[in-house]
């Protein structure tokens, strides 16, 4: 873990203590994606930085304005987080550090007391809504929806920004926020606790920083992400990448498409794989996916943040690779 | 296309010439789904009824409130509308008896006259939001963004709902919409046209009806659209769920992976394949998937938007199933 | 006929009704394809009619001359019997009705006594002497062999066919034949038993008779041999053939190629699989590779004589393909 | 010793330095195995060693007897020689430098003039034997047949061995030959030529030396061959294998499975690929079987006989590799 972080800091020339000073995550303070940040090794003696948007963040990483950025990856109601999918998919490269999951809950604010009959509007993120719709038609059926930019937003509006003070024109009765930006902000007031529609929901953010960071060393527990755009339009493309993992025994933890946004039917395949590029199964596995998709990006490889072990057949050990290698070696006189 | 068109009328309580009476779509007015549905045969003498919401007009479908309803699904941008796929992967089975392909072109409006450096805010759908950026950033930047439920509900904001009269209190400067809300509201100004960062843009709505509309017949250029929930968390099980297809030449031609909204890494995949369930190797294929998956679920067969003709190798034809069929029947005495 | 024909099949405990009268096998007696033939159900009341050769026996078969006939397939060290796998697979169809393993053993025999430093010569058939060779190096090193047209021709070559008298102008000193042959004519000497390099050798026969007999029905523990030419001459040919069997979770227990005859390169393969034609996995698989080469001949289904039952798979049982294909023929309509 | 054999490897083109001294090859004399090896540059000027059969060929190389052997390996009408194929599958280790095509023409000789309905019993080599059957039972219908070791052996038999004199004491009245025979030994006389059923008839020969023969440089119209004994018996071992290949775009030209000879069912395969090991696409495939099958042998990458030239598809070229290889380098820090 350590690894990571003086990872984030360091670079090329990294040599000493200090920490990562400037961290930027998808804000603003109170989001899930700051209580992601604060799970980062030496998190708190960062310097953390709220940004409008995933772009901005990645963003703020590239331009070397921060040294790292925690952004929403995956959510496991909503799926994938497309921005961040695509953002990391395109541009200057970047790496993924590490992954860190945090359980999603919902709390139901307003600036005061209110039954929950006299709640005629919630206002909270999009993503948010509709993981709590169906508590939403249970509880206070034919409630009006009015979208937020973050689920800290539809909360801290009822702010006025002033030591505390509950603002008046706020254009909504309630809005739905994470249980950190309550602890952050006493004087909201609590209408419902954990009203998600998914008890186990879970979001899963990840640590990113240039490419010149000190890549986390192989600990068993390992994954790695790839970008595959697929290499032409025809029969079997998909296939053919997957019998490069499976030729080598390497897994897939999560393979989702997402269109280039060129045309219809153009796609890009993001995709997580057990194990690390220092692994050689790994290693040969994405040469293979190279020699398809010249084009395949490489994201990281970094520690599974549940630490399951993966388990590797004896024939895709590295082992088998290094004896395999040297006989091939051997007999072309190398 | 008739086929098609009679096929929504049908239903239960089908029984003389009259169109489809009622069709739901992703309102309000003005959207493109609205221009999606305006493509639908019969569409101009049918009741078109304005939903909140994608699985609001496919609960309306369900329960019989409407004959169809026309929802996006696919947008060569932002890739899939997730709360179609997931909303017609689950619940009731509904089919899909059509797509429709539209242009996706954004407007600027205001209420009045604005030089571009006088607009300070920009309201509009999270995803309309998301393809103008570049634009944006561009011309105006450094502009705030609003969310809004839609893209045309940016823009009627402006109208005070009496006869065309511009309303004063929008907390926005300028809204991105449809050409059709402009057509529709010519009290609308013009600021700018055509500020799509892709000017290729377009997207894939379908007519969505219940299980027993009729099935559009076999065209030569048809889609089959089915979803497949991964039967189990292991190696290779996506792998050998594209040999069912590839062993009987099936291309697919969109696959998509979805969470079950259960727990991270549980996946349903959203398939797109070329021909129709009246063909044999599509038949058999989807046989072999439904062995594998017996959850997988069936979202309708129907021509293609686009009328590209496939190709079908001479092993892979009706004919050669046929031949091969009667063949292992003679032998086992069938 | 039919009721002759299906007592030869009719397995272990066929017990009543006409037994088959007339039963070709590779000749002469005292051959181990004879002692195959002993294993025969209602063996013991046919008439056994040596042939002297295969393509011999396997014509009297087709041309009804006889009932069946008892050849041998396979040697666990000299592998295909080219004649068999070569004559079954092109000309009119036949119809394997069993399968049965004999332990070959080899003994060394001459008209007298003879100490082993006194053996200058030794006749036997090719395939023989290819199996003891090893003890032949160790025991009686430096001498002649005599090709002999098969194991019992090169013993009873030394009786004159009188009465059991040994003839004179025999041009070897020793033959080597099975202990079937010792038992039958004791006035040959045995110089040494056992003498096969490989003491677990053993051969396996089939049973063959004409298309209209009684195929043996399922009894879990089957095998079906078919023969696939292979259409084309390029790549991932044979491939796509092993996927059609993969993908239904049929296994295959042996597959050897044999050239067509035509030219270099032009192969066929002779296959068995696990399984019987009334299980629907089998058929199925039957049924895609019969569309990948139409020419794919069916030799039959019948009990494995090693009676190993196959575990199939849930997802590849009967119950799955019943449950899959009426779920496809409702969707179908049919 | 190594400039001796590797002027066994110096292909047409080879002009200069020392020739191989000693090569061994099938005999006896004028055998087709003969004719092959006259097609082996410096032939002319080489001992040639005839040997009674593959084996002590093959034995006489590897004690270091001889230079070199050639042996067939395959014959278009009878499949495999599996002598050949099973002696270089064992023991010590041996190298294919070369292959040779002889087309396979028949001869019937005898030792004086005789009409086709006079000859009563033909000798000849089995697999020759095979070969002509369609034309004697056409011809001379009812004839008995007898053994030979060799087809040269069954002509020269009618020598005596004293200037070309015709032998009395032959137990048969033809043989048949390869026209090498008739060539070399004008006494024979012939009754029909050119008596082979199939006029395309042709047989593949392996020139065959120790492991420190050099290795004949790649032509871009290369062969490799090699040995995979299956490494474990289940189902869809031999696909796994196969898919090592086909993930490389490496084309199999032949394959033949073996018995080991321990038990039924327990296999090796005998494989011929497109390409050079030289060629990475074949090194990396190797690589990949010899993980799976760590007891995979290699026998020699060779110029094609029909120096067809292998068309290698872009991700499979040597480009494509160092690419790709070069890209995970950079990514590993290596």
């Amino acid at each position: 873990m350590n690894a990571a972080v003086s990872g984030v800091a360091s670079g090329p020339s990294a040599d000493s203590g200090p920490r990562p000073r400037r961290i930027a995550f998808l804000g603003p303070e109170g989001t899930f994606t700051e209580a992601a940040l604060m799970q980062v090794p030496g998190a708190r003696e960062s310097e953390r930085i709220p940004m409008a948007s995933v772009p901005s963040a990645l963003a703020a990483v590239r331009k070397g304005a921060v040294d790292a950025a925690v952004v929403p990856i995956e959510n496991s109601v909503e799926g994938g987080v497309t921005a961040t999918l695509d953002d990391v998919a395109s541009g200057a490269e970047l790496r993924i550090l590490q992954e860190i999951l945090v359980p999603i809950q919902f709390t139901l604010v307003a600036p005061g007391e209110l039954a929950l009959d006299q709640i005629r509007s919630i206002s909270t993120h999009s993503h948010a809504w509709a993981q709590i719709r169906g508590w939403v038609e249970q509880n206070i059926p034919g409630v009006e929806y009015v979208p937020a930019p973050s689920t800290a937003a539809s909360a801290v509006a009822f702010l006025d920004g002033h030591g505390g003070t509950i603002s008046d024109g706020v254009p909504y009765d309630a809005g739905v926020c994470s249980p950190v930006v309550v602890d952050r902000h006493p004087e909201l007031t609590v209408i419902a606790e954990n009203i998600g529609d998914n008890k186990n929901a879970v979001t899963r953010f990840i640590l990113v920083a240039r490419p010149d960071a000190t890549m986390p060393p192989p600990t068993g527990a390992d994954k790695t992400s790839v970008v595959i755009p697929l290499w032409q339009d025809r029969a079997g493309a998909l296939m053919e990448i997957l019998e490069q993992f499976a030729t080598r025994g390497v897994n897939l933890s999560r393979i989702e498409s997402r269109p280039t946004g060129s045309h219809l039917g153009d796609y890009f395949f993001s995709v997580d794989v057990d194990g690390h590029i220092q692994d050689d199964r790994v290693a040969d596995a994405l040469m293979g996916v190279r020699r398809m998709c010249p084009r395949t990006r490489f994201l990281g490889s970094y520690p599974r943040a549940d630490q399951r072990v993966i388990e590797v057949a004896k024939q895709h050990s590295d082992a088998a690779f290094i004896q395999a290698r040297s006989w091939v070696d051997h007999l072309r006189g190398q």
